[in-house]
Formats: C-alpha cells, structure tokens, sequence
C-alpha cells in the first residue's frame, strides 16, 4: 500500500516538474528545511484531497483509524483545535447547550461563542496539594445530568498535567440520555496501545507498566488526539476519531472542511502518517522506551526531600513528569528558571509549585539521565538552605455566577473600568492565568467582591494574569459589560 | 533583528534540551524532512505566541507588514481559509448582509454559513471567449451598491486565472458608504512590488513589464495572500492585512484566535519569514526571473496556431499561464493529460478549453523551455490532425433563483430526489464544477428546469460534477430541503 510520505519523496526525485502550487517550485536548496519543501505540494494529480478523501490520504486515514479502532478517523491539519470546534458544532445544535469541565480548552469556548452554546459546567475540582485540575468521576457527571438538559458532555481526558477522567463510566451514562461524549483527549494519542502487553510489562516492572486506555476504547463518540503532542508528528497536526449513531458524521465533515485550510499541508499530513508509521512498525519499542525512562526517573528522584515527582497513584500518565515542590521551598517559576538557564532543560510549564515536563519515546537516555541529575543537584540546595520560603496557599477558584450567555457578553459595549471598582460588574472578557489558561471569569460572568481580591493577590504575586490591563495611571482595568448598552 | 528561522537552527544547535511538545523531541535523523523536524517546536521561552505576539513573531510580521504596508500584518497557519472567514466575521455582523462575487472561494460560503449571512452577488460574469470568470469594474460595484445595502463588499482578486479587478475604484465606492472592502488577493500575494522598478523594466521590455498593483496599495480595509501561492513559502501559510478604521481590529483578532490552532506550526510561521526575507533581500532578482521566464514562453510560443498563451491584455497576473485551445480542437483535460503523461508537466488545472500553469521566480529555465517545447509540439500535432473536434458552447451559467437563505437550507431536513425530477425544487447543497468549484447552485437557490438540463450535460460530458451523486439504480440524485420539514 502506498504511503504518504514515500509518495511524496518519490515524486520529489521524479523527472515531473511543477507548474503548480506552491511557488517555490520544490526548489530551495538553501535551507535545512529543503526536505520538507520538497515534499510540499498542492493537490495534485495521484495525492487526493483531505476534504474528499478517497486515494492516498484515505488510505493514511485508514491506517491510522486500525491503530485506534473507531468508526473513522479523519486527519486535522489545524491542530486539535478545530478538531473541538468541529465536534461541538456538529455534535451540538446552535443555541443548544453543553455540559463542560471549566478547565477545558480555549478552542471549546471558541466553539461555545461562535455557536451560541450555553454551558453548564461541570464542579470545579482542584487537587489541594498540587493546585492541578481533578479529572472527572462517573457520578460527578450523573449528578449533573440529572439538573441540566443538554445535547453533548465535552471533558478533557487526560488534562494537560495528565489526570484520567472515567471515561467509559462517563460515556454509558451519555448514551443511557442519548447523548454523545465528546473528549478532547489531545494529550493523550499515545493512550490505548499495548495495553496488557507481556513485552512492555517485562521491560517495566515498576510503577509505570502500561498506559493509560484510550477514551475511543472505552466508548466516547468523538474523541479529538494531538498527535504532535506525545507522539513523533510536528506541531498543528491532530486526529478526530467519530464512532456510533449519535453525531451526524456528514455533519462532522462539513464542519472539518470549514475549519481547515482549503491547501492542506502535505508536510503535516505526511508526518501524521510517519508517526502512525512508527506506531505500528516500532510501536511498543516507543512505548517500552517512555515506560523505562519515566520508571528511571522515579526511581533515581525516589530519595529528594522537596521535589516530588508525582507518582501514578495521582498522576496516570507516564509521559506527564510533574515535578511538586514540597513545603513550597520555591515557587515552580523559580524552579523552571534554574532548571533552564542553569541545567539547559527547557520544560514545557510552570506552575504555582510545580513544573511540568513531557516525556515519549522519542527522549534520548542522556536528556533523562540530565534531568534526573538536575532535580537531584535542586533539591540537594534547598535541603541545605536554612529557611524554606514561607507558605501561601495554593488558590481554589470558586465558579462566578452567570448574568450574560458568553456570546451576548463577549459581542456587548464594553466599557473598561478600574479593578478596585469592578465588583458585581459583567466581565466582557475572559481573565486567567497563563499557564494554564482556564477562565477564572468568561464573558458574561459576575466579577464578585472575592473574585476582584483574588486577582488583585496574582497582580501583587506578578503572576501571568491575562485579562487585566496595567495602564500608564498606575491602575490596573478590566473589560465589563457597558452599563448603557448605547454608551 | 533576529529572524524566526535562524533562531530556530540556533536552537536546534545549541545544547537546550526539550522537556515540552512536540513530541518527536526533534530528534528525528530517518526522515529527509528531519531539517523541518529540527525547527518545529512549541511556544517556549524566546519564541513568543502567534496569539499574543510581542516578540519574535511579532518582529516577522512587522517586516512582512513592511514589505506590503498595510497598517496590520497577521501570519496566517491555516490558509487563506482562516483569513477569509476571519475577514467577514469581523466585518460583517451576524445576520448581516454582503456583496460579493459569485465566484468567490468556498471559505466565502463557510463564512457566510458559520455568520448567518445575507449573501447579494455581484452579477455574473464569464469571459466568453475563454470561459472564465471576469474581474469586476467599479460601475458593477456601485450599481450594485444602489441597490442593496450591505455591511461589506468581498471581491476575490486576481480571480484563479489572474484577472484584476478595479479595486482602487471599488475601495473609494466602498468607503463613500462608509463600508469596508474586503479583497481575497490569495492569488496575488506577489503583487505591488517593484513598481515601475527600471531594474526591472530592463529585464523585460517586453508584454509583461511589471506586476500588477496589490490591493493594499490600492486601499482595500481587510486583504488576504496566500503567500505559498506565488511565493516560496510552505502551503497553508498566508498572510492578512488590515488597515483605516472601518473593521474592528480587536474583533478581526480575536476570529484569527478562534479560527486557528492554538499550536501554530513554527515550521510554518517560519516558512512565512524566509519567504518574506527573500523578496526583501533578493526579490528584484526573483520578480526579473517570473517576468522573463513570462515574456520567454509567450515569445516563443507566439507562432502556434491552436495553443494559444492568453496574453496581458486578458490576463494581467505573470504568474498565471493559462493556454487556450482554439476552435475547441481539444479538450483542456485532454491536453492536460498529454503534458503530464507525455512530457512530465504537472500543470495546476485543467478547465473546458485551457490548461493553467503557474510560474514563479522559483521555476528554473529548464522547467519553462521544457513548458515552451511542450506547447509547440503539441501545437504542431494539432495542425496536422485534419479535423479539429466538434466545438461545443462554452458554459454560461446563470444565477438561480434564492427561496432560502445558504444557513437555513444547509441545516434543512433534506430528502435525495431524482436529477430528473428536481426541476423547481430548493437545493440543500452546493452543486459545481470542480474545478474551479464555482457553485451552480448554492444551498436555498432553486434548481430551474434549465439548469437540472444544464447539469444532465455535464454528467452526459463526463464533468466532474460535485453535488451530484450517481446511485446503483443508473439515476443521478440531488438533495433537496424537504417538502415536509418533519420528513
């Protein structure tokens, strides 16, 4: 069967010349990019078209749906973005209403507002002793359900710090209403393989001996995946699994084909298909790799006295090193700060205390054994210093109350005033904290008494507050909705 | 000033190691894309965000804006697509109306789908010698400005054949109605540079001296380049522009947020920068090669007596090559087919009676003269055939009747009726040509006896039809809004 990305460099050495798209003629030698320029065309003769698949990238979509096992897979060229955008919009009617965790993704409040959807959120749920998002239980979203009526359920399994929501239990209670499970599983396209497998167990009798199952597995209807994200494909690349009766899938491509490029990268296609590639020639040496190297750091981290790698009791997955700073001995940006100007470990966050690294089976022996040196050497000084940092406690958001729809207050007259004088305003804007980006306030929500301390303690702790405007009068401002809608 | 790409192989050489996305660590050696691999990583420190970009990438679109003018330039990761459903969700309120061409680019379409848009065409215009769209006057504009009142006029230009439309003359008669105009310029993303350049003049005196005038120059509000169009950049990158006061540049980026990954690719983003530091640096020398290699293939294909290369008179973009067959002596496929069988020249589309190559400064002078003897020697066999094949009548299309509005009729209840007996009926697809994908019938427009008779001639011509499907029982189906909404 003819692959992608074999296609490609075959064409690029072929005696074919291109008076076509795109206009660097696969011509541009001076790059080390020259590869990928090569292997970047247009929809040419023999390379078939995303959006009406039926040659070469069917077939890629094909290879890719066996790995996973859904009803079809479709290739997302815009990231897992639009895969969230595509899903609500086709899974959900507009105007209709979604039952969410608050701490999903921007692309699901991006979905929220184009198609005035109106969402009830699911329980705020923080972990109190590393200030992460909880994953969801089966009854969290029963007890939902039961007050609101709503035509999907959109959770993020796993979250970006690696927590695994119930996803099968979640997704029985859905179809009992008749109603789909959307998962933005964007951190976990490596969750389902090898599960049980004798070979990656013996590799990895340790804490971590398998991952996580994948929630297409366990019987969600949509289920979006990052391929770049924890497995060998480039940035912006994604997949959208659809299964069951319950969303319209001609509906589902409709909307595919409105939020993606009408040209398609092949270079992005083309490394979906390398990874898959990869996956299913030398998959469980990737994953028995991810496995030895995440046992390896736990192991060798194992006597640290303040920096805790997070073990699989609260974090499930593996390719998730969530590094906790106990007692608060440094805040996690502190950390992120050593770790890359002194160590040269560029991490992928900060957070309050902790810092978060990702791991696959693409890491190299040297990068681990790297790491686990500089959390060893880290902790070694914060045992000898006298006085760890005093403590603050880890901040618990608590949901604002909703006066306005998302849309209507984001699409409102805004008028900006000072953060001392905004409580019991309508927030015109969303306002967070970066990294993790989940809203403390949306659009249409009531900035409380509370809330306005709360954000007044991030701007005195220099936190990344998004949202809030320092101006030139030494004020700090917030967008609310205009008081006079004609003002 | 550091630019992207440098930064990037700076990186990707120095001894930081990656702890973050993308998964593949760039640590791919197998692959001749690993150049590409090597580049593509994820907002980490140094690297800004395209979506709140204050740093490097900020830097790359200010010296992009400064090669166009504009008084906003934005790097686009999702196509000319993004950008156009950007531009008129800005520009055009929800339930709002605009003005537009018929044959505008299916993110047009999404747009007006997505915002609930009140679509009033432009009349239809074909040149009849050629059988492709023509560009648009200033008087088609203003008559249709008197008559329809809109929150915005989109004019795509250059059309995909490359004829320019009077956009100084539209700008100025949108903005005495104080209206924006909004350009799809994909196809001219090189346009404006080296105006009346000598430089350049003396490198062609000849047909084509210089490039058109690009549509930022000519005062259009919001204008969209595909820059992998004519430009060596990497497909799906494209740029936008905003300048004067009559869009909401707030609202404009906010929908380039929500309409693209929130994990733009870098490899992308930096494809863009190269592509603009090479017409900044060495673009005299790149828009003298498109110029001669132009002039070259229509002086010496100037004695041909069937092939015809459309000059500048019909066709004023350089890029765009498009060969004509006289007296309809054979098909464009058929000589499309040839030209890829026989000599190996993929050309980029195939209408009724023409082919259309696309040249730029990337081609190589091999690549043209294998193009110039291509067309001369079929030419030769065409003159020695005794009889030209029968001509047929170039298709005219015209506009059908709107029952409904596109969003209403896309989320219809729909049925499958018989082509033969749709006569009357409301369409609930789109229905065309592919290519150039204009719609024949878009969905709530009415499906006259004279185009279902229209549309039996292309199925009888072996066309290939979109929107039409050929079922097991012999007839040919179209959709349609049910009679019975509940049906």
């Amino acid at each position: 069967m003819p692959e992608l990305y074999q296609e490609l460099v075959k064409l690029s050495g072929s005696d074919m010349y291109p008076f076509h798209m795109p206009g660097h003629k696969r011509n541009l030698e001076s790059t080390p990019m020259k590869g990928a320029f090569r292997c970047d065309i247009t929809e040419i003769d023999d390379f078939d078209n995303l959006h009406d698949e039926e040659g070469i990238i069917l077939e890629a979509e094909e290879r890719a749906n066996r790995l996973y096992g859904a009803d079809k897979t479709y290739f997302l060229v815009n990231g897992s973005s639009c895969g969230v955008l595509a899903a609500l919009s086709a899974a959900v009617p507009e105007n209709g209403a979604v039952l969410a965790a608050r701490g999903s993704h921007k692309s699901f409040y991006h979905a929220a507002y184009l198609r005035h959807l109106d969402i009830h959120y699911l329980p705020y749920k923080i972990n109190e002793e590393y200030g992460i998002p909880e994953s969801y239980r089966a009854e969290d979203v029963a007890a939902a359900l039961e007050k609101e009526k709503v035509s999907a359920v959109f959770i993020t399994s796993p979250t970006y710090e690696g927590k695994c929501s119930e996803v099968g239990a979640i997704a029985k209670l859905c179809h009992e209403k008749g109603i789909p499970l959307i998962v933005d599983e964007a951190h976990g396209a490596h969750f389902g393989f090898y599960q049980g497998d004798e070979d990656i167990k013996k590799n990895s009798q340790e804490e971590f001996a398998s991952i996580p199952d994948s929630s297409v597995h366990q019987g969600a209807d949509i289920v979006i995946h990052s391929v770049h994200k924890t497995l060998p494909s480039m940035t912006q690349t994604a997949l959208i699994h659809v299964q069951g009766n319950l969303v319209d899938k001609a509906l589902l491509k409709r909307f595919l084909r409105i939020y993606q490029s009408s040209s398609p990268s092949y270079v992005l296609m083309s490394s979906i298909d390398l990874a898959m590639k990869e996956i299913e020639q030398n998959g469980k040496d990737y994953f028995s790799k991810l496995l030895y190297f995440r046992n390896k750091i736990d192991k060798e981290t194992s006597k640290t006295s303040y920096l805790k790698v997070v073990g699989r009791n609260d974090i499930e997955d593996a390719a998730k090193v969530l590094i906790f700073v106990k007692k608060h001995a440094m805040t996690g940006q502190a950390l992120y700060d050593i770790l890359r100007k002194e160590f040269r470990l560029q991490l992928e966050m900060a957070g309050e205390y902790y810092v978060l690294a990702i791991i696959t089976g693409s890491d190299t022996e040297e990068g681990i054994d790297r790491l686990i040196a500089a959390v060893n050497e880290i902790d070694g000084r914060l045992s000898e210093a006298k006085e760890p940092q005093e403590t603050d406690n880890l901040f618990v958001p608590t949901l604002p109350e909703k006066a306005l729809s998302l849309c209507e207050a984001w699409d409102s007259s805004k008028e900006r005033v000072r953060l001392r004088d905004c409580a019991g305003r309508i927030s015109a804007e969303f306002i967070n904290l970066y990294p993790p980006g989940i809203p403390i306030v949306a659009p249409g929500e009531v900035i409380s008494q509370q809330i306005a301390e709360e954000l007044n303690t991030f701007i005195k702790r220099h936190m990344n507050l998004q949202g809030v405007e320092a101006l030139d009068d030494g004020e700090n401002y917030v967008q609310v909705v205009a008081q006079n809608p004609l003002g």
